[in-house]
């Protein structure tokens, strides 16, 4: 008699952004004439840049003549795209990664969700708490998270790395050694960074430990400030114990058009086993590439004139992370991110749970923002905001909430 | 300490395509004089359609303004999309599926590989015999095939079903009541087909051994024939027990576009649990959607005008294939396949091994096939070729092999 994975029946309700979707959907149901203003899932909402229509304008034109027709694409990525990748994203930066190092996806959620396939099930995970759900909600998924615990709202065999206003929402070093490590930086959700020299030391104790970390920075393009990493790379011996995840939906808004990457240096092992040659197997066996259109408009977003557009992009989307954070500090609430980052955290007002700030501010202004207990117990009485939305949006929700 | 995937240790060397076409390579820089004709990966040659292409730019043209832009895909695909393909590959074949019962995805392969994990560790899976190596592979990856024996090249744990040219290339149903049965009609690698009747046996025999069905239908659009099913719904009682999954990369050309779909019907269960819900969670977390382009791209697939267009592709490959199947029989070969299906299997000449005929092929035709036995014990001795080459390749291949 077949029978399912139970470890997926562990996993209590269904994916974070799932929930609020559907507590939006109630709401506008029974409220048709509310104007929603939506700050909550990271989605973006400016066209594709001028540069990155043509690209895939030329490539679909390609795809129309039989001598330019192109089928499958090489398991790993085009050539054209991983050298691109390798040049501006590493060389161009002091890092030592080269273009068979560089392994192109349809996105940077696929590859955080799928990544943990090429580990041993017994290994010991730890992750930010709070957290982006796909890290612990795939390894629940894969057997390696243990039980959950509905009152704490933790995972038995899951080490959690508070990250608290204290310490700036960086995590400190884990009592318990853990074999695989997620860090994002920039933060999702808290929208915090931490300083190369923070980096450092957790490479540092990755590779004292025989530890993995698992590097997601999808949030790079946002960073405004010196002394921040916008790779792992950076650090010292970081190609010995890291690997790290890219995405192209942030910054070249790629969200609904789905390109990413993810960078396994050679040589990097775990326990004598070279992880290159894994990751490369699991690609050749369950994936078909990226699109051909779809990597021509990633090759796109490096060129002159590419990177000239997606600036203002970026600034754009950080105007209203600066109105967002400004507006809600004059109001009284004690924010953070914005930044380095398109999403700000703020504390909920009165100790106020985060679900219960949720539908108030669903119910009072209209506004749906995600709840911060979603992303982890820490989170309880957070709450994130993106600055994703339109600007007019934007304003409009920040003077909803300040009269709330 | 962190520790790899060991189950991922045990595959023994690389993905049977890579090691093709490493061998190409090779030939190619040793000779590079040498035109080599390539009929052994199953990737299309024609360029995509016209209707596809203009479907393709005008979802473009909507990505680059604020007011069409569209950031995350729905996770389980577009509704215009799963309506399109409920109606016309469903309804209008007297299938009960709904557009609620199809997730969109970015193929087939990807399905194929992914699907195992909503099933339990301990489930054993049934495969044909030759057989697409993806289904194998990823369930070894999952640790649920055993361990390899070198010498008869199988899995300790995998039941094997022998299809051999005395029953036309069609399973028998095994010894063992398996869990997991995976079946493909029209069939990769052989080309075979079966009955309406054959399928409704295996559903029958799935139901009253609490077994599932994954029924790989990515080669539909070949069928020649009456009474081959282009659906396993078609089959009483096939909602109970079966999953199918299907392609746009052969009927409309998107192997280097990717598109797919698996249909899971509600009520199917794993003793018990709903498998519906399953995947939904696995597409929500683990997948962010196939590219909007992409999808557009998919429902001008189903336009009358695209229909007409892709009638016309396939026909270029089916005579492909019945001038391959034609030459070879006439040359002395014994041939099948390439009737309901782009694949021809042919039995290599005085019992050589199949790799040794591989390399006599590339040496000495200087044509690149797909030795049998690399999908599957079963296919030792026989051979695959391909009619996705362009007309003229094909014709110049046939020649040279009847020279040799």
């Amino acid at each position: 008699m077949v029978r399912a994975n139970e470890d997926y029946l562990k996993l209590p309700g269904s994916y974070l952004f799932s929930t609020v979707a559907r507590k939006q959907r109630e709401y506008a149901a029974a409220h048709p004439e509310a104007k929603i203003i939506r700050l909550s899932i990271g989605d973006v909402t400016q066209p594709l840049a001028p540069v990155i229509v043509e690209a895939l304008h030329r490539a679909v034109d390609e795809m129309a003549q039989t001598e330019t027709f192109r089928g499958y694409a090489p398991d790993l990525g085009y050539a054209f795209l991983r050298n691109t990748v390798a040049e501006h994203d590493y060389k161009a930066r002091g890092c030592e990664i080269s273009a068979d190092e560089i392994f192109i996806s349809d996105g940077a959620k696929g590859d955080c969700g799928n990544i943990q396939e090429i580990f041993a099930k017994e290994c010991k995970v730890a992750v930010c708490d709070p957290v982006y759900p796909v890290y612990v909600d795939t390894n629940v998924m894969a057997g390696r998270a243990g039980n959950y615990d509905a009152q704490s709202g933790t995972w038995s065999e899951v080490i959690y790395m508070p990250c608290t206003a204290e310490y700036g929402f960086a995590p400190q070093l884990p009592k318990e050694v853990p074999d695989i490590i997620y860090l994002c930086f920039p933060n999702n959700p808290t929208g915090a960074t931490i300083t190369k020299e923070q980096l450092q030391a957790w490479v540092d104790y990755a590779n004292q430990n025989g530890a993995v970390i698992i590097y997601d920075a999808a949030y790079e393009a946002y960073i405004s400030e010196e002394d921040v990493p916008h790779s792992i790379y950076e650090c010292e011996g970081a190609r010995e114990c890291a690997i790290e995840i890219r995405s192209f939906s942030k910054n070249a808004g790629f969200t609904g058009v789905r390109l990413g990457y993810t960078v396994i240096p050679k040589g990097l092992k775990a326990d004598g086993t070279e992880l290159h040659g894994l990751w490369a197997r699991r690609h050749g066996t369950k994936y078909n590439g990226a699109p051909y259109i779809v990597q021509r408009a990633g090759e796109a977003v490096y060129t002159a004139e590419g990177q000239a557009q997606l600036k203002e992009q970026v600034a754009y989307y950080m105007k209203n992370a600066a109105y967002i954070r400004q507006g809600l500090a004059e109001a009284g609430y004690t924010v953070s991110g914005g930044v380095n980052a398109p999403y700000i955290w703020l504390q909920t007002p009165e100790g106020m749970s985060s679900w219960d700030f949720f539908d108030r501010l669903l119910e009072k202004a209209n506004v749906v923002g995600t709840p911060g207990s979603g992303f982890g117990p820490s989170g309880e009485h957070y709450f994130r905001l993106t600055a994703f939305g339109r600007y007019e949006d934007t304003v409009e929700a920040i003077r909803r909430i300040r009269e709330m």
